[in-house]
């Protein structure tokens, strides 16, 4: 066991205090990370809120680290000791049904590990990355290429798998036009992979208060949906939809601006249920699809293309201390676009 | 001009009555076809009720159609007098955008013209199958290959495509598992194309009263709906829901039989909006999309399989007096499957 300084929540909604928690001795599969970086995710928020059912308490939420390694299991070949790593939303699958065996952990049928907020396959409570060490298998261990930053890499490990897997998925590539919903966290992430991708792309954002910043990241337009003209000047224009929103949309106006075969991928949950006509999908052979982060390779492909395109997620960095008031920001849509902990402010 | 005995509805759910049609001079791409059967769709009920939105009176109803060329224009290479033809849906498109060039004229940007209670670019209204001839361009005639009879043919030109397109589209074939939901004009068809295609079928439908159909068409199960264990034992079970139900279902129910990656169609409309949770679809990279009908070149290809596996609708063959009885029966879903109308009956 080693001890290692963590931002820990005792119950749902208390604040995150600095504490230490035990990491495992490692495993002949085990890579030891000293992390640097933890982003925040929205998911962080709900799950320390327990917004999306129980929780496990006292919790150390973080699923998007980023770090290097300090020591690695007697069995570990893929990485050294030095090596530029992160850890994403899951730490552990069965590595044998046919999702693990086909590169989509996150589908296992055993049931993935998630990185906090869960158990492992030992039993053990799993604690996230706002903490100054993580240990993990190697084969959930992701290589941060050379030429993306760390910091504006760790939250890439979420967002920006959550938003790459879909946009391949679907088909987002050149002679297509892609829209995307929200200019948040994910959204300005979205934006760029899909960019990067070849897409043409549309933010749809409530205002066009970050209209400048949609251009700059490689977007040709930014609508406002406030305006009821937006729907109807976009009918019929997209062939991917990716929204980022976890409030209730009136799907029916997004869908209608999808072309015919057109899909529409929601990557948030909104509480409330969704609400469409039929006739929405009928007539184009539309499609309305879910979509939750990606598997392993994916995700290592995901960050080679960020490499390769200058991708990395635009952030806040905050210290330790600041973590809390950072959630109120989250909600409150405050953050440009992502807050990112520098995990060296935590002492415990 | 020719003129031809037809069964028209004078206004919303009035009676269908005999009375005569005329059907153009053959332009040089068009085909004549005495036609033998037309089968009873219930989107031809909610169009002649006026369900569906405005109406186009006085109507021919029928999209559903079967007989032999009786006549071609001076440019038709495709057919000749005394071939087994049909029609279905559509009777014109641009044919030159993105679409129709595609084989997709269904969604023709100029807009498809269909079959009945529509209008020609000519600005003719379009008067369907319950009648004795018909005359379309060579385009959207379908050959009817030897080997199915011309009766239950017939209802394969729109339940065929209807549920054949979708199971294309989302890969039913071997190693596949779907479900058929609703055992009537579309479901019983939609079952046959699925085992043929190689899929292992499963049939769920509000009762067993129709079990021993669907075992005899191929299913290997068939499941009540009814029953609160079905969904329960069914978890996680489908690749691909056909559901042919135009009722509002639970559809979080029906979606938590998908497995991941699993995509839920629905070919059918309820008037009032569907409800989903989101979560439905996040979790496991689910589906849900729309489909209607199919292109020309999948309409023939359709009938190449049913013939090469010989399928064929199950049909309870009515003379053109019982048209309307055959409207409340199918609205009380009490046909098994599909009512064709002997159009020798039609006697203006």
């Amino acid at each position: 066991m080693s001890v290692t300084p963590a931002l820990s929540t005792a119950g749902p909604g208390a604040p995150l205090k600095a504490t230490t928690i035990e990491r495992r001795d490692l495993r002949p599969d085990d890579v030891a990370i000293d992390i640097a970086y933890a982003g925040i995710c929205h998911s962080d928020i709900h799950q320390v809120r327990e917004e999306w059912g129980a929780s496990i308490f006292p919790m150390v939420p973080g699923h998007e680290i980023a770090g290097t390694v300090s020591a690695v299991g007697d069995g570990v070949t893929t990485y050294q000791v030095g090596d530029r790593v992160g850890v994403g939303c899951l730490v552990d699958s069965c590595g044998e049904c046919e999702y693990c065996r086909g590169g989509q952990e996150q589908f296992c049928v055993k049931g993935a590990v998630v990185t906090y907020n869960g158990e492992g396959y030992d039993g053990e409570k799993t604690m996230g990355g706002y903490s100054r060490q993580i240990v993990a298998s190697e084969r959930f261990v992701l290589r941060i290429p050379d030429g993306i930053e760390l910091d504006v890499a760790a939250p890439l490990l979420c967002a920006g798998i959550t938003t790459y897997s879909p946009l391949k998925r679907w088909g987002a590539g050149p002679g297509t036009k892609v829209a995307v919903v929200g200019m948040g966290g994910l959204g300005h992430v979205a934006v760029k992979f899909a960019v990067a991708l070849g897409a043409e792309v549309t933010v749809l954002s409530q205002t066009t208060s970050k209209k400048d910043d949609s251009l700059r990241y490689g977007a040709v337009d930014h609508r406002a949906t406030s305006e009821e003209s937006t729907f109807t000047d976009l009918a019929a224009t997209f062939d991917v939809i990716i929204n980022t929103v976890s409030a209730n949309l009136p799907l029916d106006s997004y869908l209608s601006t999808l072309k015919p075969n057109g899909a529409m991928v929601n990557l948030g949950g909104p509480s409330d249920p969704c609400e469409f006509s039929a006739f929405s999908l009928l007539a184009g052979g539309k499609v309305m699809a879910g979509s939750m982060i990606g598997g392993i390779a994916q995700t290592q492909e995901m960050l080679e293309v960020a490499a390769e395109h200058g991708i990395g997620a635009e952030i806040e960095l905050i210290s330790a201390d600041q973590a809390d008031e950072a959630y109120d920001r989250v909600v409150n849509s405050d953050v440009r676009y992502r807050f990112v902990i520098d995990t060296s402010t935590i002492e415990a």
